[in-house]
């Protein structure tokens, strides 16, 4: 069967019907941060588990939780051979702000050999490319040379806060030789990547407030803090004048890494001028000694996502508002704890506010760093698959993003997971127009079923020695 | 007649009926800086039109502007006595942020004597009484004690960007011995006050662009300036430490004040705990060496109105901005001029912009300082009128706000105008839960009343040799 799944058979693949399918996927608004589109989330995850019962896939469950919906579904009838975990999450960014997208952010349009859509690359069109792989092998054979579980979940755009209580409650069910996911990047067209390491995230809101009611600022002005003006002085004192981070004791656990380590990185990894012309801007900015896919990925980061205070509207309105909030995000390298940087923040930000204001620092989510061994056998089998799907050997790269996920499969199941990922860097996840390479959806199935053959080769015994050695998170590749 | 305008006479005025009037005025959500009103402000002056030609006055018209008319009414039977222009205006500030009103802005209410409403306040129901002080003279007697002009305008809150051409090309018909218009505050109840000294305005807009599109902050967070983090270091460097604005040659012209000046202002002006009780704060802030009165009066300030930058909605987003803007307020006093101001910002704006954003000024208004002479004829008619409608002497106070129509009746028409406001400190003007109380709304159609009376007996001869004197603005009372 091996040849019916290589580069070539991308052509055999029903596609029209495939991009239909995935249209009918987007078109469900399941943005998981607003409460106003709960039950656009239920309808999703009822959605895809009737897809995927029709694909062929067993034991089909739609599970509530707290707020989104987890689904599961597996095919177990390959004993003796290796199981591989497929995850993925049907949830998406909101798609704010919506006057910047060409068309509407859940009416998924194609231009030029791109679907354009909020969750068209992130995370619905790759998770889909895995799914259409099942169902491609289970049409063409009747079989899968692997066992497989898919867990799909609604909640990773918020910190996955039910995720990981379902695992842990169902460490023998989801028991596997690896998981896989297509959630991270490839360098560009053709040239496909394996992420080996992920940054941790901490995920804050920081609020001034000052006169118990908005003031007018003809009245007032000059005589009482601003708690806007006030915000912006606490956020101007949380980087120096270079770059770095200002919060004292920020950089105390982050791990240096070997030179043999960086020089690796910097053949691998995209130049400095690479990542400027994908960010669309001309000039780097951040700490001193460091490339920016080094900034990127093995240094921390500390950015403002949004700002909230005052009037916003047309002209202008003479206030002092009351209070102003900012969303604040730091990405977190091993060895960072989340716990301990979000406490000498909260202590740092209560000691440079002036006492004419009140600040409070509310957490919302927290997820550590996450980095997997790149000799593990199934990242060898994926490498592999690339090669078959794409026509090219994968490199190996470090992103500066963060998947909870990847540390609650090794810390709870104790399995790697691959990130092998079809986004291409200038897909504007999280942004307007975000959009998905049609290419990349096809040939991303045909490397998705090219990496369930190749686990079947590598053999279940491979995957119980190395789950049983002495694989560790925080050393590997080291 | 003149006894029937006595404090005890507001116990005749048909206050329901005036009540339910003033409330249908309020319900035009007459917003001028939002587009989408400018339906419901063409709508309000044809109401307001039509209600002065049924109080009685003649030559009603409404007259249309780029924006949004202006409303001119007159009754000139009283030759040979002065004449008094009233000014006043219908537009009001935005109401967001909406969640925060008790009861809708745009549906008035009445709790514990006061009425609930965007604009019940500043400035419908102040300038309301003058036109029934009108209704009750012209209904009890058929005639006017001196010759009247109204003219309010719908665009003051938007910095009257057409008022001025229309008074220029109107001076003739404009013609008056003084104006006088209510849209200041009062020390507290029963404590009237005549403003004799406003601050300028200048009000800016400040964005900071960055890349060409929103970034993902996990992706691009470290390696890229965030303009939303741009802006605020910006903003931070606008003042020092101690509450300065730190923009270089700031106060240069600010004009310093004499003893005596200081101690009248210390003894008429609000201490600094009851600015503070009305701000619903525990502690000042501003430039040393100054009381919080002189802070908002004689000295100048830079506020922030508001910022808009990245996501704002539920939970969090990951996002690098592209772009990020912020409103900015200054308030000018003598000898400041708005557009030497307006450069110097532009100037340091420009030199303190990290290279790695691009921050653009736009000027959305500018208006001068103004001061009017304690001593005038027309204020001390004013005094008489608050002791006759007050039961008190008023005090003369200065505001930090702007009313930049002050400055062209001085300019355009050599008159000076009569603040002579029914305002209460804890108002909430430009705020949520803005409220007027209605004691002062029916003390205030009294002294209007009185103030008619009074400018009769002061009598025409002596506005015509104050008017052609030596009266300057910028040297009165000093």
């Amino acid at each position: 069967m091996i040849h019916a799944f290589s580069k070539a058979a991308t052509g055999s693949f029903p596609r029209e019907r495939w991009l239909e399918e995935l249209k009918e996927f987007i078109r469900f608004p399941t943005v998981s941060a607003q409460a106003s589109h709960a039950n656009d989330l239920k309808k999703c995850a009822a959605w895809l588990g009737e897809h995927l019962r029709a694909t062929g896939l067993e034991n089909v469950k739609v599970v509530p939780t707290k707020r989104h919906p987890i689904v599961y579904a597996d095919w177990l009838r390959a004993p003796g051979r290796p199981t591989a975990l497929i995850y993925g999450h049907y949830d998406v960014q909101p798609a704010e702000p919506l006057d910047k997208w060409t068309t509407p952010p859940f009416e998924p349009a194609v231009r030029r050999d791109n679907l354009y859509a909020r969750g068209a690359c992130d995370n619905k069109g790759q998770m889909f490319a895995h799914i259409k792989a099942l169902e491609f092998y289970l049409r063409s054979t009747g079989t899968l040379p692997v066992n497989v579980k898919c867990l799909f979940e609604g909640e990773e755009e918020i910190g996955s806060p039910n995720l990981p209580s379902f695992i842990a409650r169902n460490k023998q069910a989801l028991a596997a030789d690896a998981a896989v996911m297509s959630d991270t990047r490839m360098l560009g067209p053709d040239r496909p990547a394996l992420t080996y390491g992920l940054r941790g995230g901490l995920s804050l809101e920081l609020e001034v407030t000052g006169p118990q009611h908005d003031l007018h600022s003809g009245n007032f002005g000059g005589a009482v803090h601003n708690p806007l003006q006030a915000l912006c002085e606490i956020i101007s004192r949380l980087h120096d004048q270079k770059g770095r981070v200002a919060i004292p004791g920020f950089y105390d656990r982050v791990r240096l890494w070997s030179k043999r380590e960086r020089i690796y990185m910097k053949a691998a990894g995209p130049r400095d001028d690479v990542i400027l012309r994908h960010a669309g801007t001309a000039r780097g900015w951040g700490e001193p000694g460091y490339s920016l896919y080094e900034r990127t990925t093995i240094r921390p980061a500390l950015t403002i996502n949004g700002i909230a205070g005052g009037y916003q509207g047309e002209g202008s309105k003479a206030v002092i508002p009351a209070r102003a909030v900012a969303k604040i995000n730091i990405r977190l390298v091993p060895d960072q704890d989340p716990r301990e940087v979000e406490a000498i923040l909260r202590s740092y930000v209560t000691r440079i506010t002036p006492r004419t204001v009140h600040s409070n620092v509310r957490t919302l989510l927290a997820a550590r760093p996450a980095l997997v061994n790149r000799n593990h056998p199934a990242m060898r089998a994926a490498a592999r698959a690339y090669v078959r799907g794409f026509g090219r050997a994968p490199v190996f790269l470090r992103s500066g993003g963060t998947i909870p996920v990847v540390n609650t499969f090794q810390q709870t199941l104790g399995i790697p997971t691959v990130l092998m990922g079809f986004a291409l860097p200038d897909d504007r996840i999280h942004a307007p127009n975000e959009k998905f390479s049609l290419f990349n959806f096809y040939k991303g199935v045909a490397t998705c079923i090219a990496f369930l053959a190749e686990m079947r080769r590598t053999g279940a015994d491979t995957f119980a020695r190395r789950t049983a050695g002495t694989f560790q998170t925080s050393t590997a590749n080291v």
